[in-house]
């Protein structure tokens, strides 16, 4: 146990894994970075229905953060400090796959929510009632999945040419996304813990990451890109 | 009465006023602008909690434009050609004031609420009182002014040299919104007709503009820069 965890013990009255503290982390840190995405695309948004429209996803991830930032005050733990190991990764990540259209950043954004939903959800079937509770809670699509198939459909009808560059765009995310999220599995002591124990053995890990890739390509059918 | 206000009336059980329209309007999208403005400042901020401090703030002023945007459906009126007429004004003001740092962007956004806020509050009392307690609602602060009067005490406490560059933005900004502002009104004519009525006469207008630069002088003491 880290000095974390005795510290977050004598303050609360349960304590939580400090796996669990890391996944709690990489979510708010995630709905933050979503916030800050999606805000970002509102102001490059063609119309300005698009623009409320992704304003308001964007509120809704902010939401979202403010209920595991309170999860962790309630367990003792400032959400500050539970994020921070995620920071430089989730950073390195979006300095990696800076979108260069509205169509870019519409995929980019379905594809990173759909990856991290799917890996999330998986996870939460290792978590105590509580727990699980909460993360499917933020989960909940804020609405841009729908906005971004409707805005894709009608980008690549206009445009034939862009069905292809999108399809190259989805891939080099996946990868990007494995990459990063391997980095930090590997830095997380508590965080791969949970991921050994939850999924079984290293063959359980195998096949968590076979699902992902498949869910990664129903979603590039599904936006008209498989 | 205008074509569009025809329109409405055939949909809508009650019609509301082409100035009403026109004021609902522009707040509506002076609270989208307020979203681009922390979100984009939210990416700036010197802290992880500030950062997530201003998207929250930016988040609630989304919830505002959601109410203003049900109350127009309710009468018949899409948000969007409300706010059409204001976002060419807006996007002015924003490109001739673009902060420089964090210090100027939190006092940029304090000085415009405030202005913002004493100018609505006025023209409340104006309205019949549903219009009044949406338009009430609305200006609740979301909490942004007291973050911003503690991080500019915090940065003059830090370099004196701050407070005279920071006393000649906040001049700045008062010219450069009572301008827009003034141009606005004049395009508007629903708009300036309620303005007109409401205040009783010329008279009544000009002691508004020096009550709304009384309420600036006031701002600017409250930060320390008066």
């Amino acid at each position: 146990m880290t000095e974390a965890a005795n510290e977050r013990g004598a303050e609360a009255e349960t304590t939580i894994s400090d796996g669990v503290v890391d996944l709690i982390g990489v979510l708010a840190y995630g709905e933050l970075s979503a916030f800050d995405r999606m805000s970002e695309d509102s102001r490059t948004a063609p119309t300005l229905s698009g623009r409320a429209a992704l304003a308001s996803m964007a509120a809704a991830e902010i939401g979202h953060y403010a209920r595991l930032e309170r999860f962790l005050a309630e367990h003792g733990i400032a959400v500050e400090d539970a994020m921070k190991p995620f920071v430089a990764h989730f950073d390195a990540f979006h300095a990696s796959t800076a979108p260069r259209s509205w169509l870019e950043s519409l995929v980019k954004a379905y594809v990173g929510d759909g990856l991290a939903a799917d890996l999330y959800r998986e996870m939460a079937n290792w978590l105590d009632q509580e727990t699980r509770e909460l993360v499917l809670e933020v989960l909940a699509d804020t609405g841009h999945s729908a906005f971004a198939e409707r805005e894709v459909a009608a980008g690549i009808a206009a445009d034939a040419r862009q069905r292809d560059r999108l399809a190259l765009w989805g891939r080099r995310l996946l990868g990007e996304a494995l990459t990063q999220a391997q980095y930090v599995v590997a830095e997380r002591d508590g965080l791969s813990e949970l991921i050994v124990t939850g999924s079984g053995d290293l063959s359980g890990i195998a096949g968590l990451f076979r699902r992902l890739q498949q869910g990664h390509t129903k979603r590039m059918q599904v936006l008209g890109l498989g």
